[in-house]
């Protein structure tokens, strides 16, 4: 038994996003139904849909920034009942074995977390289907508790580019009386912003745009670097405990790295396509790390949505209707977005 | 007042080395002055000599893994008498006052650590000279005391060569119960491979070379890898705790970041002459680090030549005269060496 559900779907990397109906599983005993409310807008839906990372399996329902309703638990389910606000963000499975399961590091999984879209489900089998979608059916432990003191359509960005920023925050140490930059001031930025400010870090944002300035300080920076002025970086140079890399495009990682003090690190949470070229020199003078990170498990995600509880943090969004998610895909292209879109799922249900 | 040293320099980017005479200071009150008896010659000397990384002052006279015996000291020396073994590594002097040095890291300097040669002397002027050279006067505080229980000629790397392993394997904890590689098995690697077996590690060479497999095991690996067999690296993908990446030419970093477990850090320690291309993914997806790391400070040289002693380590050493150093370069540069030449002093006083 299965349910039809509406949902947007690509049917091949070249087409437009179009309504697609989709069947979702019955509860099994493990699992918790949920009517989704609102769904983020990550561009990572926009590189699979339009098959830039060249792994997607078509249709590809997008959309892994999921709040919304418990409609139905099953006979097992401990955590949540009907009624219960309920958020999913990138994961739905993982092999809950492995040394990552066991450190509550599901997003590195070394048998292959099941990704919350175009990922092969292993048990239905098929391929998973994400959240641009009336319904949702997942494994209880996969799902997580929303806040309800907070903007709910400003809770589903936190899913995926509030605990991308928050876990290496937490992660690398970030407290205060430190430096903390965030590089790129976008969806992940913005979050990164708020996050190094609420750990007590003196927090700097570094962006190309001058336009950015104003924003950036109200979303609790204590100070801005333009990086294209090579006196305000050479200014700088040195000084930062911890740079936070949320650019996605291509850019010189060299020129951030001499920004970093002795054993700074830089994270990369943004994935340029092209490999970046680093020098030996800037990693050898001042024992600095260039790193990376990916999301957060779903114990440090529950954690990060209860400090956003308790700090009252959301994501900054433009709502949309689902039928201007094509538009807003080319709006994400030119960073014209302030600063997350959230698509308000009752669109999808008329 | 000065004194007149023999000693072996270049005085041109394109000249051979050749006798030369230099002038060294009557010893201040906090110095030692040392007769130097062995002194090891690391690439960079060849790299200054030859002025390829761009900032050589001529003459250079090299040298910066020095060890010999005291034959003066200043009236407030207290850690040193005549007669004492002694060391002298990459470090001459450094503001002493700086967050870094305050640290015992006196290599990370802020206001710019005073290398053993081609550095302007900050109190005397001119430019430092290495230890290609009879004597040595330096401060007591980047003196170092060497163990009477080993081969004197084979300590005389462990100043470069080895604090530049033995520092990341500490900073980065390598211990017991750990996988560690060591990449390239030269006048470093084969430093860091004594060092990882000492500190109980499950120790791996990364090599190129089918002919530096016996020669691992002899200096302590439990395995080797051949990096050149693809299937040999897909099989130990994502094992290492901990890469310690030795080598000086241009190589590929990506594969090696494919072998870290998750939270593993590669940590370079040569210094390959262009920028290395860094993929986001190997990075981002198990939050890997790739890091660099820079000889060692004072106090943790002192350390690692006392660690040395207690377990009888010393490096692998070709014994030369002074007048074969211009074919020990060019050996150097065909990596024909094992592991280490260093230079008989007594051959510069005939």
């Amino acid at each position: 038994m299965s349910t039809a559900t509406k949902s947007y779907a690509a049917q091949t990397a070249t087409s437009p996003l179009a309504p697609h109906t989709i069947e979702r599983r019955e509860p099994r005993v493990s699992d918790v139904a949920i009517e989704i409310l609102y769904c983020g807008v990550c561009h990572s839906d926009l590189h699979q849909a339009r098959d830039e990372w060249h792994f997607s399996t078509f249709p590809v329902v997008p959309g892994h920034e999921i709040v919304g309703r418990v409609t139905a638990v099953g006979s097992a389910v401990t955590k949540f009942k009907q009624g219960d606000l309920a958020a999913v963000g990138c994961l739905v499975d993982s092999c809950r074995t492995c040394s990552s399961c066991a450190r509550d590091l599901e997003q590195y999984c070394l048998n292959g977390a099941t990704q919350t879209y175009n990922t092969p489900d292993k048990i239905s089998g098929g391929s998973t289907y994400g959240g641009y979608s009336e319904s949702i059916v997942v494994d209880e432990a996969f799902v997580l508790h929303v806040p309800t003191n907070l903007d709910l359509p400003a809770v589903a960005p936190l899913l995926c580019a509030g605990i991308t920023t928050y876990s290496p925050l937490k992660h690398w140490g970030v407290k205060a009386g430190q430096k903390v930059g965030i590089v790129g001031l976008g969806g992940l930025g913005h979050m990164g912003v708020k996050f190094a400010h609420a750990f007590g870090a003196h927090t700097v944002v570094i962006t190309t745009s001058k336009s950015k300035i104003e924003d950036a300080l109200r979303l609790g920076a204590d100070e801005v670097i333009l990086s294209t002025d090579p006196e305000q970086m050479a200014r700088h140079a040195g000084t930062f405990d911890f740079l936070l890399d949320c650019v996605s495009a291509d850019h010189d990682i060299n020129a951030y790295l001499n920004l970093l003090a002795v054993d700074g690190t830089i994270t990369l949470v943004g994935a340029p396509e092209n490999p970046m070229p680093v020098a030996a020199f800037p990693l050898i003078m001042g024992r600095r790390s260039f790193a990376g990170s990916g999301i957060g498990g779903l114990k440090e995600t529950q954690e990060m949505l209860d400090f956003c509880s308790q700090h009252n943090i959301v994501s900054d969004i433009e709502m949309i209707d689902i039928d201007q998610i094509n538009d807003a895909y080319e709006r994400l292209l030119k960073s014209d977005v302030k600063y997350r879109f959230v698509i308000d799922i009752a669109s999808l249900k008329k």
